[in-house]
């Protein structure tokens, strides 16, 4: 079984989720990175190229030239990585779209709503897919969940409370911080830290629960002065059935890492996930001790979960491996195996989280009135 | 030093928080319980002076009596433990003002407005003292918090998260739960929720801080069906400084038993308490490794936390001790050591909680639209 | 129902335990202390007494005295509480056996195996009950683990691990430390952390299994530089079925406050159990989930367990409110409710615990050759 | 920069800890598996090959075979992984090694003396290299430990406890199951889980502190009826300072998956690892309140253990990115920069095990008595 072939465009010296990446792709020996467009500075591009063992010729300048050479290789790449900045995922995305090879592009899937139709379109024009890198929705536990809540184990859903709670921007950042450059550049990311990660935890909670609130009030602030973009964002939600939801995310609560964690509550159970535990989920069927489900051991019993993992209990798997399940899975969409790559994140999610990221900042700007979501 | 001579109205058999009442009182040797109105119902009274000890002249049947006649004996009790449902605090309150008899009233202050003005003027027209039951207030670790919050070692105030979450309602009560059955009555209760945890979860978040938020949306929720008062609130805040906050009470959050929890960011800084795991406090000053604040250690450095405790690290104190120092802090107040009882939650503590209340059903009625809260 | 009579020898001004003892008695409000020879010290004896409220005529100077004064008393102690270091536990045990008074006594039962016996003499020629304190016994949730274990949860008893750790003897003790200055002085404590805190480890695993070891091997040593007594313990422990057990005690671990923690293993499940964080439990059944059992919850099933509570689950209950379950059910051993007092630890744990120190230390100065453990 | 070649000895299909190696050696991009001898059986050898994409003229069924035709090769092997179970280490060990050919092998080094003394013969007259794959020593926070502990964070050693606890062979093994088969054939293991877990541990301690212990007393069982093997391992250890230690090794402590955790205390400090939660490190220093550091944080002070990671604080890392960065140590050896390389595990570290794996069963064999350790 040979090998795919994956481009990247982005990703270049000094970027940071370039990287993860390529060893997602690369950990589970299915893909080899064999082009790239790694950054807009030829030189840089270059260089970035060689260090990672790219041959020269396939090292490109330009991502529509890419997309042309490739397209027209008889080894030309089966997928193409978008990681630039949100307001650069449009261009490459629909430009690879058109040439048939397929993407799997960062999340947020644009900075802009017009953006987001125009990949949108090119995606419906095309043979090839498109896929959104939310990932944290390869973890085994993640799954764990899904595969629970979906069968009933929690009753019908109740309460949902979902943050991601980091503190990287809790002061006005350094002008060389290229990461907080662009994420808190208005028109470079779209928004703030309810695109950047809010996203993140809107996924995760429709991808456990497969339901979406019908509305939402939010409350987006820039607490750091003359932050452009919001830092901290407290949304309320509410689902078709009547339950309740709070989704809190925040670049500014000192302490917190990476601190996406969900909780979950219907008729009948309750659970929880921590992102910085994620081989742990805690579950309590109401009335009964709360019990510790672990990746790998017989307590995970989700064969979703089982699909995503690679080592016995208690051997940590993390967030590489989470992303590399993606990359797995997108190998198997492309080989044809249909089944393994059911749970891949695609278009729609995308086209969900714009929405989401589009009522939260109404919401806010309408004083937290009440707005409609509407996911087709 | 002679102990101090309490008087108990409510907290009969099958009572819960008089019990706790009567452990905290005993706890730290300052009071002895001497009389009570301890039922409505005559016999339930008598008997239930008789299993507690106290001189069946001093087992009343109607708490007027009862004040009238503790306040002419000569060994008349010192104060009165009102431990009855909210909708039975103001009677007995008033009267027992009235008599210049000191008062311990359990939170919250009243079930309604009126009731509340009531105890208000009582209160201002009396010489004794009016101390409410915000128990959590009492443990080291949260003053502890108190006084680095206060001291700065958070910085500015940016956010607030405030949760207490239980699962006891999480179904429709048998008839038989005492407990349950005035709780969720409105007209017993007042509020539902919101007013039996949420008043605790908004005290905690303003004793910490000192600050209270000048507005905020509700969106209360009757999760069980047919359930006459909010078993669910989702409310987000707003400071006068800019700051925001987030409070969640739910008595339907199946695995969580009782589960308040508080994190405070301030642009310094972070902490973190959890009142299961009360004998730990987390801080994070930016930039720093998150430590460990333990109770009794030398990391508790607050004077105000180690008037609260009494035991060496390690050994847990809990919730019973928590209570205990508000009425060891109520004793040292009668017996005129001011500078011992500063921190007793008082009647302004509870128009407070009350004003929290009512803003927060007004603003959910009004599909959460922001709530100005009026607290003088 | 009359409240009992206490009787205090030792814990005058600047004792630590004392104190305990006597929160603990109050908590339930089933003791009062009346008399007491709260220090050899006269003046320091009658002010200590004074303090606590004690009359005057009861403020002994010699505990042989009070002895003798309160067996004639028609209003004399139902009881007396020892809590003077462990050299000065037989004469007064023996002296108010004597005299018909129950004696309710501090641990190690003693300083010297001669001593031991004297009070084991005293204690079969009197009708008077003796009660030793090792309070761990009295948590909710090694009351549920010992109902688990004796009733087959866990199957046959396979491997233990009991450890105790504190820090608090790290460095030389200052002269000032009254502590430190009586427990780590050979001739007063008897033996080091071994004695002091390793036979309350050696108590739990006991009182849970219910039984014990056969043999030991143990390593004691005095890390600390001319330190007179052993302040680290590492014991092997070997049991009469072939199971097999580590029991670590140590004064000189540093970051650990008061670590009493134990697991216990057979060959159908395991659980685990911290001092620290008493209200949980966890169990695993083999090839199941741990769960996290919680006391005052459903998942607390053992009768034995709810008799030693007093809150709802979710409500912390810590170190005071486990030994005041000693002092509650002596109470109910003296009133004459056998049922109720079965758990209580008697002469014969306090001889097995002073078997256990020899043996230690005879193996110990054998370099660690295996020891029989002789307790009838 | 080209890419190592990496040949594999052992690890077809249904083996666990070819897998692991194989990811590892592919997650930072440095090495490409182009042959192996994957198994004895030449079917599955083929077929295991083919599978993983290594070309059918490099898919050797005899590993004699494979190392002399890879020497040849200009595009031959720079490195093989001996992955079969342990008594077949020492043959393509000594046999790639006099080949000129560099070994990563997995642990422990041998299943007898006799085999030990040949790959160690075999290393000292060969210009390659050989790694010992004492994988928990590539995670960043036990770095961070090791350079805290050799920097004087802790002060002088005093007291260590490693454990490290599975619970997988509580019951007699299904005959069908492969690992549990090899592992607990004395022949074939050489030990039971003394040399399988109980090495990793005893390294651990020894990487971190860089010291050993003069001598052991071992209390090794076999819990399980019939089995040739110890599954638990009670050791004491005395350093050559007057420090004292405990390792408890167990494969039948029901509910632990992989417990291996470290406890280190000295005169200034004390830590904490656990690698079932790898990505924090506590730490105490004396007095002061316990800290939690984290992997990529600022706490994360060690370059050693910036050198070991690859994301951002609160991204978890697992135990795959621990192995894989033996391999890019490996890699780094191998292109000659040693400086990189200095931690990689070596034969030394192998012969320390057998030599700890030969005194625990001496000492166990004659009643725990102390046997010195001879570790030149």
């Amino acid at each position: 079984m040979r090998k795919l072939r994956l481009g990247m465009v982005g990703g270049g010296q000094g970027a940071f989720i370039g990287g993860v990446h390529r060893i997602a792709a690369r950990l589970d020996g299915q893909w080899d990175l064999v082009a790239g467009a790694l950054s807009s500075d030829p030189e840089k591009s270059i260089a970035s190229a060689q260090e990672l063992g790219i041959d020269s010729q396939r090292a490109y300048t330009d991502f529509k030239e890419m997309a042309k050479a490739e397209a027209t290789r008889t080894d030309g790449i089966d997928a193409v990585a978008i990681v630039t900045p949100n307001h650069m995922h449009a261009d490459p995305a629909v430009t690879f779209l058109e040439s048939g090879i397929h993407v799997i592009c960062d999340k947020p899937l644009a900075s802009t709503d017009q953006d987001a139709v125009r990949i949108k379109q090119a995606a419906h024009a095309s043979n090839a897919s498109f896929i959104l890198t939310h990932n944290y929705t390869g973890y085994p536990m993640v799954r764990q969940a899904r595969e629970m809540f979906l069968s009933g184990c929690l009753g019908e859903l109740r309460l949902l409370q979902v943050e991601y709670l980091q503190d990287w921007l809790s002061h006005p950042s350094s002008p060389d911080n290229k990461q907080a450059k662009w994420r808190t550049n208005p028109n470079l990311a779209g928004a703030g830290c309810i695109g950047d990660i809010g996203t993140h935890a809107f996924n995760l909670a429709h991808f456990i629960t497969n339901q979406l609130p019908s509305k939402l009030s939010a409350d987006l602030t820039s607490i750091v002065d003359a932050r452009a973009v919001d830092d901290n964002a407290n949304v309320l939600l509410r689902y078709p059935n009547g339950a309740r939801g709070i989704l809190w995310a925040s670049q500014v609560a000192v302490g917190n890492e990476n601190g996406l964690r969900l909780r979950i509550y219907g008729d009948k159970g309750g659970l929880e996930w921590h992102q910085e535990m994620p081989n742990q989920l805690m579950f309590t069927h109401f009335g009964q001790a709360t019990q510790v489900l672990t990746r790998g051991s017989e307590s995970m019993t989700a064969p979703i979960a089982h699909q995503a993992t690679r080592l016995p209990a208690g051997h940590p798997e993390g967030y590489l491996e989470a992303f590399a399940t993606l990359y797995k899975e997108a190998a198997e969409l492309i080989r044809g195996n249909m089944h393994m790559s059911t749970l891949l994140p695609t278009l729609n999610d995308g086209l969900i989280g714009m929405e989401f990221i589009r009522a939260a900042i109404d919401s806010s700007k309408q004083d937290s009135v009440w707005v409609p979501l509407n996911c087709s």
